[in-house]
């Protein structure tokens, strides 16, 4: 007989029906002779009873956790003191009329239940037991409707899914690149794609108007924190549109996929220009669940006897300061792990002051006169009992990042406005200069376009020159990254003259791109978002790696397969390379 | 102002409103100074008329072909004469009103309208330029329908789409692997998946229980006709299933994908065992748009005193006859050129007779009987003006495969029955010989459980065991191979067993797998459809390079964007690898 139903599924409503069930043996109890199995499926649990006359009680008999059966019986309402309130199928039972055994498993080295406290490592390796806990299902299944909800609102915005090539050519930022040895061509060598951004924007010379992909993208990287060697990025493009649209587009989407998690978005999200960004909240990905800002109080310091605060003042630096709210009752070491935390984020030192009614104080206060240090009380609108932390820098981002790192460390402790706090990030600049290459460099991407009224000084004032770059951050997250792109190949040679691509050196590298721009190519813009992070936020992980089937580990391994491994002499033979010895 | 629909979207019923249109100039004419333009993009094409009296007219005047331009004007209806009944915007024409040029374009080495003329590495190097024939566009919009009605489909019978990673391990078939250095573990390598077997198998034991993904596969094999490197595969895995299960799951698929085609498919489909495909089409991926079948007509000739016939049977060979309809007055060149087709596959020669009224002639007429002429022309069906053609071969497959090769080069003059012949080809052996490597193999792949009566006889008879393979035929195209797979570890190692591999070497190749399985892995099954040859077939197209956006040379190079290519030498020397010069 075939399956009739998972069995999460098993609720009351089907007392008194026949039903088969397949799954797993979740747990199983002897009381008094009778055998209580608890079958997991992907649904859930459904409790089964064995009773001691079942021509197949040895067989039940036998059975251990993780066993493969299938079970028919009827489905009977449970005795008063039986009902599980936490369980979905706890009123109900199944009392078994048949019972085979269609797998048995070995000793497992842990328990699916407890899966998630096992090391890293171990459940890599056995991650087809990791998987069958119900919180990894529940992970993957979200996933899965994300993409499915992702995909069904582009389709009906009139995108269309295109397949880029996963062997590809190797690209600007080469040494991230995987590299795949071509057998055909020897000592040649495919490449996998960083992100298909040069294809992409390739079908919008094509004509394409308006195309996604959730598309796999690699990169070679020491993987820090949560990163993959490939990633997933729901990449969009699109012809014949200004920012607005395309945040408009990206707004809808994030709107259809927390409507899958059952959660509501409130459109069009705030846009945060990137300095302001940096100046209220000391980060271009500002988690704006929280209230607090950092303040920049330079002018309150012009005549300011301090000589920290006079040298970086008139150095053209920054004194900013922030609110730590309830902390004027902190020790000295306190104060001090605020002080490593911002030198680790680049300050020479932080100033810290404590209010109290009627005064400030702190090992700097002396430093100050009281007109100043009322002032610094009412610019971070600090009241008795806070505490007040102040930084300065001769270079104002240095002291903004610091400020920001302080910043991010104190809203631990405060109320949430709210638990999912989206904002645009938007203005940033177009060029960055990199004085130790003595060279300009894209600040984002380098195929985003500049304002077309700040072209004529591309060359003259390059970092003045404003671009259609964009982020989108989500409480702290910068989950996705666009730009209306450059659509003319003579501006996109200056710009990458700016970053010392020579003209044939641009040739060789960029190619592809700028011949289609040089062919009819629209005005066109786009975005990738990462998908690992979006789910990995919705279903409630620190980590992306609890949302991806078969991650590898910070070592770029995987424990399942046992890859990377070593090959034989005769494939390397055959694709003309030979191992090197360090 | 902002682009208010497409050009192909202008109909009658919008006369008399202001649009706005973004497009391509795709020609210009110029009718005693009036300029007609016609615009196109995505959707189709409008036509734009410029009177001399704009202030844009020298602009106008100025486009050329592939200009991409910004127009806005009034709909108006065509005047009587001037409606083309061949265009969806025939009745209309927008009066421009104002028109800006949004990019040029240089000279293009081929029109956008005749792209398909140029030869494949013109269009591949100039894919962009391609890709705006309508066709081609039309092609990748089918794609991304078919992909979206296979996911929406599947997702609604329960499956959920699980990424599997593209950087893993060489597999069984490791030569025909992709492989990737490791720069992080020097001297070892990641492969390519051919594809996601192992893993979907891998998710089943995790209790995903249905499980999809369109998933990239890659192959580095020299490329015979119409192979890619890499290509997409719906790939598919369930548990606690049936081959009809299967079956049904598929069938409901493929009606799905063809609605979005328009095309209405009947279900179930037809079920072929693969024997009685080889005795009466002569393949396994038999073309049964057609009546016609070949016919084992051994048994007629048991007396024949023809020596060739009367060898072949005595070594348990086999005698097939095929009507060649109305080919009696065919040329001896004919006759001569379908001998060397058979030759080709394996044919020592071809018997072929011409059916007279009354009378068989041909060459080898006289070495037979009246009577065994008779039963022949009678078993063939074949009518005076037809001609016979008979092949025999002490192999019975090798004579069933040339006549195989022989019927479909006849098909092509007969009428077809139906424009979509699908059938399931059955009852596969599990397992081949290989006499040049005296071991067995898998007919179809390794991970196919066998018919569970049959187990006990497979080390004593491993020819005679039955499996529960499976393939979808459409039109002769083999679109699918699928499987019940063994979800026993004992029993996957004696069948690998007999392929020669050990228990030490099976744990290394197919380590994950054999692991997952002994951890209570549930029975299964799935199959893997190719989605470039499905599209290829809706599409009405020869070649898969037709639907696939940025396809390889059958060199396995993209002319686009010239890869595979040389790298630099220091990014060899961080992944610890040298080009070896043969």
């Amino acid at each position: 007989m075939k399956r009739t139903n998972y069995c999460g599924d098993i609720t009351a409503a089907l007392v008194g029906t026949k039903q088969t069930l397949c799954g797993w043996v979740n747990s199983y109890r002897n009381h008094g002779g009778v055998l209580f199995i608890d079958v997991r499926d992907r649904s859930g649990l459904c409790q089964v009873v064995v009773e001691p006359s079942s021509p197949f009680f040895d067989i039940a008999y036998g059975l251990r956790n993780e066993y493969v059966i299938e079970v028919t019986g009827t489905v009977k309402r449970r005795i008063e003191g039986a009902v599980n309130p936490h369980m979905k199928t706890g009123e109900i039972e199944v009392v078994a009329e048949d019972l085979k055994v269609l797998n048995t498993s070995i000793a497992l080295p842990f328990d699916v239940e407890n899966s998630r406290n096992a090391s890293e490592e171990i459940r890599l390796k056995y991650r087809y037991i990791d998987l069958r806990n119900p919180k990894m299902f529940a992970n993957l299944l979200l996933r899965h409707r994300i993409a499915q909800a992702a995909r069904r609102y582009l389709d009906g915005q009139g995108f269309i899914e295109v397949e880029t090539p996963v062997l590809t050519r190797s690209t600007p930022e080469g040494a991230r690149d995987y590299l795949v040895p071509s057998r055909v061509h020897p000592g040649e060598f495919y490449a996998l794609p960083q992100s298909p951004q040069m294809f992409k924007q390739t079908l919008m010379a094509s004509g394409i108007d308006r195309y996604f992909q959730l598309a796999r993208c690699f990169r070679d990287e020491d993987l820090r924190a949560d990163r993959q060697p490939e990633h997933t990025q729901i990449d969009m493009e699109m012809s014949f549109v200004t920012i607005d649209d395309i945040h408009e587009i990206v707004e809808g989407l994030m709107k259809e996929i927390f409507k899958t998690a059952g959660k509501e978005l409130k459109t069009p999200f705030l846009k945060l220009p990137f300095a302001q960004a940096m100046d209220q909240y000391g980060s271009d990905k500002p988690d704006l669940r929280y209230h607090l800002q950092i303040k920049n109080v330079s002018s309150l310091f012009d005549h300011t006897g301090f000589k920290v605060f006079q040298d970086v003042l008139s150095a053209n630096g920054a004194i900013y300061a922030v609110r730590a709210e309830n902390q004027a009752g902190e020790s000295r070491g306190h104060f001090d792990k605020l002080t490593e935390l911002a030198k680790k984020n680049g300050a020479k030192g932080l100033v810290w002051l404590k209010v109290k009614e009627g005064t400030v104080e702190g090992p700097a206060a002396k430093f100050f006169t009281p007109g100043e240090l009322a002032a610094l009380q009412a610019a971070v609108e600090a009241k008795p009992g806070d505490a007040i932390l102040v930084g300065s820098d001769v270079n104002v981002r240095t002291c903004q990042s610091f400020m920001g790192a302080i910043r991010k460390e104190l809203v631990k402790n405060l109320p949430k406005l709210t638990d999912w706090a989206f904002a645009w990030i938007t203005n940033f600049p177009l060029l960055e200069y990199i004085p130790e290459e003595d060279r300009w460099d894209a600040a984002h991407n380098p195929f985003t376009a500049a304002v077309e009224e700040d072209l004529p000084k591309l060359e003259q004032d390059p970092g003045s020159v404003r671009s259609y770059q964009f982020d989108l951050v989500l409480n702290g997250n910068e989950l996705a990254s666009g730009s209306v792109r450059n659509c003319r190949r003579d501006v996109q040679e200056r710009i990458l003259a700016l970053m010392k691509h020579s003209k044939e050196d641009a040739a060789i590298r960029f190619g592809m791109l700028l011949n289609a721009l040089e062919a009819g190519a629209p005005p066109h813009g786009g975005i990738g978002l990462g998908l690992d992070r979006i789910t990995a936020l919705l279903a409630g992980e620190e980590s992306i790696r609890e949302v991806i089937a078969f991650p590898k580990t910070a070592q770029a391994a995987c424990p399942l397969t046992e890859s990377p491994n070593t090959v034989d002499a005769s494939q390397l033979e055959e694709l003309g390379i030979a191992i090197i010895k360090k």
